[in-house]
């Protein structure tokens, strides 16, 4: 949390700058939307190609793929495009339009990458997107020629579908919309596109560092995350860090009978379900000594929108009768720390179970950071908690193949380093003027959410760029499977931020 | 433990009847085992054949396959085959030498089935057999031709190459000697192959109880399972019973962000862990409450043979430092009741992870059964121990997508019907007289183990046909690696239990 205090500003020369004439946000919208429906067959097969590519940060073919047609998309707008480099780094790309002194500057921010699409529950392939017209399937490439009156119920399934390449051709329609209505851009534009953030932003940091002076702005906008879950349109004003781990332990060095060897030989599935126990309470508390210790629990649940409706029937399409923990809200749940299993695997099950005892069983586990708890402070904890338990950490399995007694050995795998959350003042200019505009566009309607449960490396900005602020301003629908098989976004969704980018651009109110 | 009495033995015309001249056991054993390695090609060219062919038992034309190669084998030496069947089942084969009478009637049992392969692992593939010659790996069948002076120590690499076609090939082997010696038989010889063993037997009583009067005999020799771990030759005189289970418990219906939603929607995998650490202490207690209800304490490691030496051995070579319950030498261990956990999946692991709640998380877990704990009391426990935990137990998939609380459902599926353990008493004239003539081959070296911690369907016999006595002889190495990747038998095993069987088969008394 190192954002610049609003008096900082006078540092900034455009914070002061005098306005320029600006159009009326509501009708701006109106107008991308309508420009939308005009347009959805060249979008769609924009949006169509792009979906079709693969984009895991660890494929580089692929993200030089997805680079060299985004590109193309900002060179279409008139955006200049340029690669941020760092060593080892898939690439960000700035997009640039020519700015015009007296403007706020505007960072808005999505990544190009996306999730690993998982070992199965696709009903359709990942990369071939799909159009659903209210339960026909077909394909989104050839529906598109004839396509008409694109419903906003209808959903384009495809990894990356929501998150994030919605965002991004949204966009790019607002921004052919107000080239279109000849409606000038009240802020000086760069789009900033992350191809790492899923697999977490392991070279942000220093992609930032080297581009501070490019990256210097008013406002930096996250376009990333889904809307409320009640559906409503919402700004969020933090969101918690993140920090990934792959804990292995090990039995025997080869599997054994469990007949012969079973209640002998150390199993590793069983220690890892009593360690997984002890680090997680049934409600989901965690019971890592210390884990809450930079934690304010004054500011859990605060200011959240609780909707009990919403959730009962989020609940009741999720056929879930009970939250983990009954007496906080999903708003409140979230603003929360947490650590979430994400994947465990030892042995076989299903036709494949062989009644052995495992050499090894691996969870992958995932961490939920509040503001000021780093992924330095959990590493930390993690590490001395499974000591407490008898473990002795290694991190290569080079020192596992030498122990002697496997049984204690804790591999850990932290991957990537993780980042920490962020919390935004709402009382800052930046903050207020984007807020003002989206109640202009969406009255009562609007959820100001004080903590994303999701993360986002809101931080790495925050320490590392000149920003006058940084908020969330997230577009695709809640129900969108991102992160799960079956990824989707709502051509409804499309058209919300298509309006929503539109009237920010051409809207907003440099700081008074 | 239905055993008849030794008074009942009576009964059975064969036991008193006047026995014929026997050769001297040792002298039978030495001269298979000169026939083996005379004749060494001949038998690996076949065993090769027999291992080449996949034999799991759930697909019916491997097993046809392997059907048809053993009734070919069985007649190959001059033996009676058919088939055993019961509606729905991998059919057993019978062979039958001709029977002279006044001689006993030995029923020898192996299975002919497979464990699954699992999913990885193996450093060659399972059916095509390798033989490693001190380091050196050759494809079998390309190594026969030109084998000489096969070694006690190479090894042969396949599925089921020591559990249970070892056995198989062995038995054949000793009755070309005996053939070819003209060393005649002391007992009237019964091969019972089953073809669903590593599936839990599930129609063996059926098939038992079908052709009871055939399947009546004064000792049945299961030749399954592993030598003692110190190598020596062991005779076992009872087994652990066994019940398989997957347990599956469920989250969201769809994976969800884990970051929006992780400590708000139950995790599965959490509560996996939970009820699995519910279930079994670290130290391999079973914490079911009734678990240990049908178990005499006082039998528990009566009799074993433990060996402090092989023990630490086996830990270095196993690169364990401790035992799962330190105060339970192996062989104390394997006299208790167990559960063990064989398997576990949720979501994804490593390269595949995705920061999702995973929809459901299974276990597959393995129960052992002392004498007296039968399946059904098993079943019963753990049904209730997991309805104590808040649980509602469901056995079919429909159950589950009807739940409207998916958190609060545990699917159960039980597979096959497991089967109860079994002690034999030691004071049956049958055993002893087995036992006499295992000491004139082994002197002091035989192991005489009350209990195998392994599960070998010997109850279904015992409660469905008229047997004086069973008893388990096995002959392979016991680091085989069975059940596991890399499954492999050494060749001393093959002369070991060729020289073993040929003595039993020549050499066994008629019961007085």
């Amino acid at each position: 949390m190192k954002l610049l205090p609003a008096a900082a500003c006078a540092l900034l020369s455009i914070c002061s700058a005098v306005s320029s004439a600006r159009a009326d946000p509501a009708s701006v919208r109106l107008g991308a939307e309508k420009h939308y429906e005009q347009h959805a067959r060249e979008l769609l097969a924009e949006f169509s190609s792009l979906l079709a590519l693969p984009n895991h940060a660890d494929n580089r073919a692929e993200m030089e793929r997805n680079l060299v047609a985004l590109e193309a998309a900002l060179r279409k707008r008139g955006l200049a495009a340029r690669r941020l480099e760092a060593p080892g780094a898939v690439p960000s790309l700035l997009g640039e339009l020519p700015g015009t002194p007296g403007r706020p500057t505007l960072i808005w921010y999505a990544h190009y990458d996306g999730q690993p699409v998982g070992s199965s529950g696709w009903n359709t392939s990942p990369f071939e997107p799909m159009l659903d017209r209210g339960g026909e399937k077909v394909r989104l490439a050839e529906a598109v020629p004839t396509l008409a009156n694109p419903d906003d119920d209808w959903r384009i399934y495809a990894r990356s579908a929501s998150d994030d390449k919605a965002p991004i051709i949204a966009l790019l329609a607002a921004l052919d919309y107000l080239k279109a209505s000849g409606t000038p851009l009240a802020v000086n534009l760069k789009v900033f596109l992350e191809g790492e953030e899923e697999i977490g932003s392991p070279n942000l940091a220093a992609i930032v560092r080297a581009h501070a002076d490019a990256l210097t702005a008013d406002l930096l906008l996250f376009a990333d995350g889904p809307r409320h879950q009640s559906g409503r349109p919402q700004v969020v004003l933090g969101v918690r860090g993140t920090q990934g781990v792959e804990l292995t332990l090990f039995g025997p060095v080869r599997a054994l009978h469990s007949g012969h060897y079973g209640n002998w030989a150390p199993n590793p599935a069983a220690r890892l379900s009593e360690v997984l126990a002890s680090i997680r309470a049934p409600d989901g508390t965690v019971k890592i000594a210390g884990y809450y210790d930079a934690f304010d629990r004054d500011l859990a649940g605060r200011g959240v929108v609780a909707d009990e409706k919403v959730e009962a029937k989020l609940r009741q399409e999720l056929r879930l009768g009970a939250r983990e923990n009954e007496s906080r809200s999903l708003a409140a749940a979230v603003t929360w720390p947490a650590v979430n299993i994400v994947g465990l695997k030892s042995g076989d099950t299903g036709a494949n179970a062989r009644n052995a005892i495992p050499v090894e069983a691996v969870a992958s586990l995932d961490f939920r950071l509040v503001p000021d708890q780093t992924p330095a402070i959990v590493r930390g904890l993690l590490e001395r908690h499974l000591r407490s338990l008898g473990y002795r950490i290694v991190s290569t399995r080079a020192e596992t193949d030498a122990a002697t007694d496997r049984e204690r050995v804790a591999l850990l795998d932290w991957g990537d380093a993780g980042y920490a959350g962020v919390r935004v003042r709402d009382d800052q200019p930046q903050v207020r003027g984007l807020i003002d505009l989206l109640r202009q566009l969406h009255g009562e309607q609007l959820v100001v959410t004080p903590i994303l449960g999701g993360s986002l490396p809101l931080s790495i900005f925050t320490e590392n760029a000149r920003l006058g602020a940084i908020v969330v301003l997230p577009i695709v629908n809640y129900d969108n499977n991102q992160h799960a098989p079956n990824e989707n976004v709502t051509l409804g969704s499309l058209r919300h931020g298509i309006g929503t980018f539109a009237a920010v651009l051409a809207g907003l109110q440099p700081v008074k």
